[in-house]
């Protein structure tokens, strides 16, 4: 049975078609999801910039931020029922390399992201592995759901950094995934400073109740060292993907500190080597998330721990994504933008 | 009662006087300890280069890679005997900062090493607080010993890592520390190579029986790769403090490896850091010893489990340090040189 959805296709060049096209049942162990909501993540925006055309392609349907309801069940999958809400973890692994061996599926060296490697969910219907499916609370708002996906990423973020109730912690850099680990963080016990220098973005972090520093405007450093009794950060959270960020990393830990890499760099910075040596400094690299880090993060949207309408600023319709995009581009009070794919709230 | 006591006097200028001069007995919580062998470390060639001036001045006693046997024993001290072979573990804590208060006294803010910040051991009697000394076997070669101080090294950079039996390991540099933290990562069943380019140092490495890469000869990572079946090295110890070693430690590293930061970088290198993120890697700073690294490294050369007379390629009095440490400048055949301070063998 072949049915028509609408799906918005990246056709390259900052633009996006939606269009009418036909959809599949879903194979054997797979499962039919019907989108309701669907975020613009970061990632999603290089896509738009045409940084990441030679993994994409230009006939790709992109988005993985996304809640939704089961629409149908492939060929021996069980455990999952038609309407029930889900969110889709989007990756899928290949059970034989190094990683999967070692049990770190989630960096697989052969990782398929979805809604990168393959279709993703800016479409009504979307097919995937049922194996990346997490059933939702049924009273549980869709948009508010849609908001899971990165929180996992800062839920698995501050597992990595083993943060400890009482310990202090620094994030650089307050857009949606640095919010979303000052956030976990906070809620972990941790008392947080988050460092941005966007104005619009320390206005939405100051409402969210964090203690904001602008390093542009103030001595981050001596502040961080001011309020720790001159110990330093016990866990920093480097989400700037800049120069001033790894450098503030450094400059702001605590002995034997762990600071976790989120920030994506293209270019290699210079790190101050030095520091690591003489205060026992750890860096851990941190990407994606484990079922684990889902879990938790359903567990914390569910229980309202994160303040999601502050953090969702703007909701388009499928049919203005391309309007969504461009907006993110020059609005510098968005934090997090969803797009409506269709009516599964 | 003040004796008079032979000492090597470091001047400034590439020099040592070495010359006569009066010592004191032990103070309140002191041990004086007679000196038989010091070695010459890595950081004193930086002293007798002048890079140390403003913390070491043109009077100071160097030396910290000692052994030795109680000469004395001050007020309040208990549990050691003159006649005790004896190690001295160089640290002075303040246990009052925030690293001591963590429990990372070797870490301590305030750390007074011996040998730099106060005199060293390049002397025949040398006053240490008693909480520093170690106790050797009465049968202890006194020449091996003074090897202790760089195995408690190794020790603890082989810990930060937490090597498990199996592992593959990658050492990037073979001078005296690279040398040693292959061979205690070997000894804890790991799975070695060796980084190296310099010809001679090569050549000592393969005698300890170690595979060696010249990565001016050969392609590193691609060694690493063929000989880890595409996984890359679980561990990496970088002790080369180049760039290139900074490149190879995450071209080499396997998904979720540790690399331990054993080297001194005074610049700040280029990193990957897209690799920590994309392989959630992990760099783990390591500096000096604790005291378990110390009791693991005397384990280690009494049970003669490190080749100690391959690694002393030179041994000479201590009237002789002026040409011990020009030698060490131009002789590329050179690994650990001693000086025999005293008669305490």
């Amino acid at each position: 049975m072949n049915k028509e959805v609408t799906a918005a296709i990246y056709r390259g060049n900052r633009s996006f078609a939606v269009e009418t096209r036909c959809t599949r049942d879903p194979g054997p162990g797979e499962v039919s999801v019907r989108i309701a909501y669907c975020g613009i993540c970061g990632t999603d925006m290089h896509v738009f910039h045409g940084n990441m055309d030679a993994r994409v392609g230009h006939n790709r349907v992109i988005g993985h931020e996304m809640s939704g309801t089961v629409a149908a069940v492939g060929e021996g999958v069980s455990g999952v029922s038609t309407g029930q809400k889900v969110v889709v973890r989007p990756l899928d692994h290949c059970d034989d390399c190094p990683a999967c061996k070692a049990g770190h599926r989630h960096i697989c060296h052969n990782l398929k992201f979805l809604g990168l490697d393959t279709d993703g969910a800016m479409q009504e219907i979307w097919n995937v592995p049922a194996h990346t499916l997490h059933a939702l609370p049924g009273d549980l708002r869709m948009d508010h759901a849609a908001l899971i996906e990165p929180v996992a990423v800062a839920c698995h973020d501050v597992r990595r950094s083993a943060l400890e109730p009482g310990e202090d912690a620094l994030v650089i850099g307050g857009g949606p995934i640095g919010i979303l680990c000052a956030m976990v963080a906070r809620e972990r016990g941790g008392r947080v400073v988050l460092s941005e220098v966007n104005p619009n973005r320390v206005e939405i972090a100051r409402k969210l109740g964090f203690d904001v520093v602008n390093p542009a405007e103030e001595d981050l450093s001596a502040r961080v060292s001011d309020r720790t009794g001159n110990k330093g950060a016990d866990v920093v959270f480097e989400v700037s993907g800049t120069q001033a960020g790894v450098d503030a990393m450094t400059a702001c830990a605590a002995t034997r500190a762990r600071i976790v890499m989120v920030a994506i760099h293209a270019r290699k910075p210079q790190i101050d080597l030095f520091q690591f040596f003489w205060r026992e400094l750890e860096l851990l690299g941190a990407r994606v998330y484990e079922p684990e880090d889902y879990d938790q993060a359903i567990a914390i949207i569910s229980g309202g721990e994160v303040d999601a309408d502050t953090i969702i600023t703007d909701v388009s319709p499928l049919s203005g994504i391309q309007a969504a995009f461009e907006s993110l581009e020059s609005n510098s009070t968005a934090l997090k933008s969803l797009i409506k794919v269709g009516d599964g709230a």
